[in-house]
């Protein structure tokens, strides 16, 4: 079989996606700035010069890590919120089911913490990061509190605060994996922690008795 | 006057307080890796051999930064946590009141956002922070939520993961600040955040009607 047959050209369409994968690898396990393209490249199973046929630089790869491994997510748990038609409180039960499964089988956490830390020095990372994940998230909670809020759903408020209040202690969860359990602090049991505070959410965002909207 | 005269001594004897004064400022701006030693000495308008008098290494410097900058404030929301008359609501306000200060107040943030960061080329900094002020605030905050339950004042759950979901939003507001607020995104009003957040807690972990405790 020629190069250029079909058969190669779909082995050599296929190298992003393995570029993606080993890069997320990588960076979850080494952080950006150490992170090494030899690596990548060596994970991937492809020579450097491969790996810029497809990323010029590596912040390229991380916005493609982000577009690949992270935003279809993102769509999903979007897709999900935007369905008016299910009470708040299900809603709310379904993307925290999506979410947590997200975070239970991706480096998610990883990549938060590569941000956080290494926004200073890159700061394309914190933009990607928020422009793409964060700022959509929010977005789609926020749509979804507000609207729950008119439909008298959920109590009155700032719906971008309430989103903080939902998305906050799972942040705290990953970051705590990443950060803390490695040194020894005990783990931080996400699915629990996902199950209890929707729970407590869907209570804390009740409509008050007595107060209409 | 003699250098061993008392005004000497004291001005000697405030030095680590500058040293560690000026620490904070570096660690907060340029993150832990890159914190020059000669720069925290300048800022404290000490010799870097008068910072070897006192710190053997960057890490001891770090190690003082938390006593002296953070540790005071867990003392303080720990004594405030541990007083078993006030009602729960009460007692979260007055904490939360307290934290808002703190976070308003201090380069908390960035200290947080470091320890995230360098945590996997410098453990020690994760080993540091969670021993003296994250497992120190989970613990006051937990055993408040506990107490409140025997009392019936909070529905039954894990106390831990409840002092998750009280902190988690905080976090987020902080590293937000810390790292997407400088590339672009809207600000996190925090102290929005932290009072609305803590008036849906409230309501959130208010013991259900109809389930005895």
């Amino acid at each position: 079989m020629q190069a250029g047959s079909p058969r190669w050209r779909r082995r050599s369409q296929a190298r992003p996606g393995e570029i993606v994968q080993a890069a997320l690898d990588v960076f979850a396990e080494k952080g950006f700035a150490a992170a090494k393209l030899d690596e990548i490249a060596s994970k991937a199973g492809v020579s450097k010069g491969a790996l810029y046929l497809y990323f010029e630089t590596k912040e390229d790869i991380f916005r493609a890590v982000v577009r690949e491994a992270v935003v279809p997510n993102i769509d999903m748990v979007e897709a999900m919120l935007a369905q008016a038609t299910i009470p708040f409180p299900d809603l709310l039960r379904l993307a925290l089911a999506r979410i947590e499964a997200v975070v239970e089988t991706s480096r998610l956490g990883a990549v938060a913490k590569l941000v956080i830390g290494e926004s200073r020095n890159f700061p394309e990372l914190a933009r990607v990061w928020h422009d793409e994940v964060v700022s959509r998230m929010l977005a789609a909670m926020s749509g979804a509190l507000e609207r729950a809020q008119m439909r008298g759903e959920v109590r009155l408020g700032d719906p971008r605060l309430q989103a903080f209040s939902i998305v906050g202690p799972i942040l705290l969860g990953v970051i705590w994996q990443e950060t803390f359990t490695p040194v020894g602090a005990p783990p931080a049991p996400l699915q629990s922690l996902i199950r209890q505070h929707g729970e407590t959410m869907i209570a804390g965002l009740a409509p008050r008795a007595g107060v209409s909207s």
